[in-house]
């Protein structure tokens, strides 16, 4: 399948929004389920779906046990306000069990999706008789993933894999034509909360992507703790993206004047317009050592922590 | 042995000589031996030595395969043009046989420890007959190794080891009293040149402490180009000691459009009078983003760079 881009500035939001809800009323028969992270790709895909089916479409939260802190309250109560129901699913065990002993950043993402779609996500549709899955896939996850850059975890049909046939139900994806400008510019259309329509990125695996190395839920909860502190101190910057990404190398460091073999932190802040390219943020110093005190101060075990100061490429903006 | 400090108001270079070559003079019968590292504790010990036992002094460079690009043409010309004959043993082989497989910090530091003084420095001591060597230990080694922060390579006395029996032969230690700004200002009444007594302190396991994880031939060259950048871009800044460290973890990049699991390199600048406390300097960004171009262009593998923004405490100056 060839996907035909629509560039921000072809975009007229309330005439997309209306060709999707028609596009996904038409092609729905019956239920449909979709599964709500609380990005603006997936947010968005919640609002068109709700608009073209109402209550024949079951948005769920899974809680996988990667999210960040308070995150699904925060979701569950946003979507309530603005009427769309959504249960919360706790998958917690078992994404923990597919993630055990996994240290390969491909295998993780894999171990994810599987778990994502062929256990939890199967097994809901199964129990809730949808065969229609309402899917957030953007543009540039089409074009990273067709360049083998990364594989995202929402773009099976671009591999060629047939969910019907493997996981039981048909994937529809009503923003895969825009970039995140674009998705921004319908969420604001759609009446999101500014705080959901320019939400900075976070990853499909999320918090999974943020840990090098095996993903535990003691690991989680180190860097849990310190994108907290990450994004209290970023959110201010304006910056596309920031992250705190736990490192799986020990550094020596010092406590109450003794030998700490503890934790680094590693905080990326880029520039971007489409992820596609990227700068890191010139913060100050003063900003910087802040971070740096209070993630040594507030997560435990943390020592040390560094900023990223390479470029897209040859970076990229995720480690993991 | 209880350690009295010389502090650096109350230093009397010329006399702190004339003390150190007569103490010197009288301690040794027969030969003594020393290793230069080219830092500025050992170039001080050799110059110390040398004035107080001429040719009785025999002073040696030991290849190990851990230091920086052309350090040992460098350092033998230098103290050749002092007068000073040093002679370059390479024992690179039993450096990285004892450290293949060594993964742990300590471990591998006792592995280079092991290997200088029992291997290479006991043979060399017993084939030239010496019964006495001459150490650059100072202050701060002797400070952090009793608090249990760091074993120095150098500081086997204070930890209750009798080299004499051990190893078979006296270590005299004539900088002891003094942290490194004392050792300055003694190298400079000496007449060492200013590259040496104002040269940034440079770990005991050299480059080995700059690798995280298994230090091997291939681990060190790719360290050692990164240090090569750093010290080019940086030494011009009057920081206290910069470094380039080479972490085990791996992360993601993209190299002509493909995904490109590489290497990164911590960068790691510091602002301290004494090594015992520090903080990052405060670099402009057009500097740290030169740094990481020329480190992602120029060393193989590396498509990440990280700039180090933690304090010490907690933090350490290296991170071996």
């Amino acid at each position: 399948m060839a996907v035909q881009e629509i560039r921000l500035e072809d975009l007229d939001p309330q005439a997309f929004i209306e060709e999707k809800v028609a596009e996904i009323s038409s092609a729905v028969e019956g239920l449909a389920i979709n599964a709500l992270s609380g990005g603006v790709d997936s947010s968005v895909v919640t609002m068109l779906g709700h608009r073209a089916l109402g209550k024949d479409l079951k948005t769920y939260f899974i809680e996988n046990g990667l999210m960040r802190q308070d995150e699904s309250r925060e979701i569950v109560s946003t979507f309530a306000d603005l009427g769309v129901p959504v249960e919360v699913l706790d998958a917690q065990d078992r994404f923990f069990g597919a993630l055990k002993g996994v240290t390969d950043p491909e295998a993780k993402r894999e171990a994810i999706t599987q778990t994502f779609y062929r256990d939890v996500f199967g097994r809901l549709v199964r129990q809730s008789g949808a065969r229609y899955l309402l899917q957030g896939t953007n543009y540039t996850d089409v074009e990273e993933t067709v360049a083998g850059i990364k594989r995202q975890h929402n773009i099976l049909e671009q591999l060629g894999i047939d969910t019907q046939r493997q996981y039981g139900y048909k994937v529809i994806e009503p923003i895969v034509q825009l970039r995140k400008s674009g998705v921004r510019a319908v969420g604001k259309a759609l009446g999101l909360p500014e705080r959901i329509y320019r939400r900075p990125p976070f990853p499909g695996p999320a918090l999974a992507a943020r840990v090098i190395g095996e993903v535990t839920r003691e690991r989680v909860a180190t860097v849990r703790a310190a994108t907290k502190v990450v994004e209290e101190e970023l959110s201010g910057t304006g910056a596309f993206q920031y992250m705190a990404i736990l490192h799986e190398d020990r550094v020596t460091g010092i406590r109450d004047g003794k030998r700490d073999f503890g934790l680094q932190i590693e905080v990326r802040c880029w520039e971007s317009k489409d992820a596609l390219a990227g700068r890191p943020t010139r913060l100050p110093f003063d900003l910087l050592e802040r971070l740096s005190q209070r993630i040594t101060a507030e997560v435990p075990g943390v020592v040390s922590v560094t900023y990223n100061i390479a470029s897209k490429p040859p970076s990229t903006i995720e480690a993991v």
